[in-house]
């Protein structure tokens, strides 16, 4: 299988700590795509994905399958036996749930900020940049920290007992952040508490390192 | 199981088809939720659903569950026998990507035009709104029929052979058009035709009728 990606991505980050929960590095070669050339946005690699955006996972049989979550399912399941997005219809739901919340409520919404009230990328890629909507999203994602903050108050891992898709989704959040100009806002201790935690997870470790 | 939602809204479709294929419905009670009114931005209804969307599935037990997504997958495994979000990894990989790729450039697309440059759910509930991103969104919504119009000229159904969660985003996003000043554009006569056949359907002719 091949992964197009890039190593310094909070995207990537997502599905590289889901290879390694899953052992699977072995199995993967990795395609380094250049964003800052807008290598992703290109024709060649829109027919690969048409969103343009990393990572892409590449089967054997010629099939591609993009979005972190698509991904990381299809390789959860490859084993027969998932662990990171779960057995149970309530534990998929759940999972499923906090995943899409934490890439609508924080990852998803400071990646807007990056591309629209920061020089993003730079000016080869980004063509259309919308700076209030940008900060609106920045915003959003400070609450999102909140949310997450509360809830990581409440239970060891995003979707519940066990670390899952979820946790990846809000790690990628916080890579992104590390990254940028804003910061994890003092009042949620317990959320960048479970941050460090996490960086000495065997699987997080390496992927973060290497995004700073 | 109680779902709280709108009879008339384009993501309360996807997963009211989703009910209907699986025939739960002797199994749901709708709970109405008055989005003119802002019901699902009020604290009460953000207990259930952080984000203030609907739908909303709430289990015997207590949980909620929102986002179509897992909503859908929970119903779908309820019974131990997927049907509409895949069986082997590479169908569930590529049934998450199509339905995250109808969502981002379909029908959350279609959405934010929607809550962003028109009057939207009026202006209680629209509190900020920029009309700019909103066109924007319009505009990526039609390059997204396009892309959808030309993946059906080559298969029967969004994801490939069979009716799966995919399609039910990309009648969302189409049910979303039907209700507002837009159209599909006339190249995409397989993707309209595609429409006209799926609203015959059982599971999806009431969802249709009811929204306009």
């Amino acid at each position: 299988m091949k992964i197009y990606d890039t190593a310094l991505g909070p995207f990537p980050a997502r599905v590289r700590i889901a290879i390694a929960e899953k052992s699977l590095e072995p199995r993967i070669e990795f395609v380094p795509i250049d964003l800052l050339k807008g290598e992703h946005k290109t024709a060649t690699f829109r027919d690969k994905n048409y969103s343009g955006t990393v990572p892409v996972l590449g089967l054997e049989d010629g099939t591609f399958i993009s979005e972190c979550v698509a991904i990381t399912r299809y390789l959860d399941v490859l084993d027969g036996m998932p662990t990171l997005t779960g057995t149970t219809p309530k534990e998929q739901g759940v999972i499923h749930m906090m995943t899409k919340r934490a890439e609508m409520e924080f990852i998803e919404a400071i990646s807007i900020y990056f591309h629209h009230a920061t020089p993003g990328l730079g000016p080869q890629v980004e063509k259309y940049q919308n700076w209030e909507w940008g900060i609106y999203q920045r915003d959003k994602a400070f609450a999102g920290m909140r949310y997450f903050d509360s809830i990581l108050r409440q239970q060891p891992f995003v979707a519940g007992d066990f670390f899952s898709m979820a946790d990846m989704a809000v790690l990628g959040g916080l890579i992104f952040v590390d990254h940028l100009d804003v910061e994890v806002p003092t009042e949620c201790y317990t959320l960048s508490s479970w941050y460090k935690a996490m960086q000495e997870r065997p699987s997080v470790k390496n992927r973060v390192t290497m995004f700073k």
